[in-house]
């Protein structure tokens, strides 16, 4: 079945948005955790993570200033940091519930059920992630297209359970039941094919 | 276990390469279609597609310039087009040996096995690929920190199976059995935990 440009233009706004949201793939499913300075947390679930390079080791996230997770924005932008936590299997629930807008003053944590963690960075992880990022915002790009905004920072912190590390440094990210998502509100579990040798042409 | 900036910057190259490429959680599985003048297709496995906004509908893509895909730059920047097409169970080896460097005149479609199909527009698509959108080229975004680029394409066909929809718009791409990939190397099918509520705060 094919759609053209015209037939994506007739949909309904909620029937597009699911439609369209389904076909870059599977998407990792992350919860950002920050705080502004009176010291209130927020969280917020985005799906739109992705890698930007390993040295320095770069990642980046794509935001709408305006919505829900405009918290988010004015925290990383005052503090100067975010975390990137894993959702994982056991608490996905919680952690979609953190995509419903709750007001400036109302942390997340407490309202979703999910632990404050600390390490010393000026940005909360979450206890219950088994894989967690510690960054440093470094750069805000402006996407005029459709005025959303790539955030990016850099890993300055990484806390990953020993026994996911594998002996080429790869962490075995389905061994600590990090869950994925596709399209706005369905979450999966993985099961892995393998490792596949770095392709060489013959 | 914890690792500061220092314990990542004392990584082995290859070593820090498989472990910063896992931490952002899994990640879409994807082959870009493309096409130069003269005619040559060229496919490159590329998982870090990410959805960047519903109407428009507008994807992106990171990339090297000056690696393995740099045909796949040089021929969209030249046609104006690329195709997306999700990797499927059924041919993830082929689609990962479409990694390897084959030289330009080399069309990784013969090299690794898969087949091209076409609608009219000017970049191929891949046939064993299950969900297949057709993208116009709108803009590159270079990013400093790392001499990266993203591309951003606006979807102006999609190629899915017509029972894959659901009835609000969401496409079942698990069914399809589209796979994701964790690190640089490691494929996995999905199994659904199914499709949560619209979050409200209570």
């Amino acid at each position: 079945m094919i759609f053209k440009q015209t037939d994506l233009a007739k949909m309904p706004q909620r029937y597009r948005a699911h439609f369209i949201n389904s076909l870059s793939g599977f998407k990792s499913a992350n919860l950002i955790g920050s705080v502004n300075h009176a010291g209130i947390t927020n969280l917020s679930v985005v799906s739109s993570v992705v890698h930007l390079g390993a040295d320095p080791a770069l990642l980046g996230f794509i935001n709408r200033p305006h919505t829900v997770a405009r918290d988010t924005l004015d925290n990383i932008y005052a503090t100067g940091y975010f975390s990137v936590n894993h959702i994982g299997q056991d608490f996905f629930q919680q952690a979609h519930q953190a995509s419903a807008r709750y007001p400036a003053e109302i942390s997340e944590f407490s309202a979703v059920g999910l632990t404050e963690q600390y390490t010393g960075l000026p940005c909360p992880y979450v206890a219950q992630s088994a894989i967690k990022l510690g960054l440093q915002f470094k750069q805000k790009i402006d996407i005029e297209l459709n005025h959303t905004v790539m955030i990016i920072g850099q890993i300055v912190e990484v806390i990953v359970p020993e026994n996911s590390i594998e002996a080429d440094g790869k962490v075995g990210i389905e061994t600590q039941n990090s869950v994925c998502v596709s399209g706005l509100d369905e979450y999966h579990t993985t099961h892995s094919l393998g490792r596949l040798a770095y392709a060489k042409a013959t």
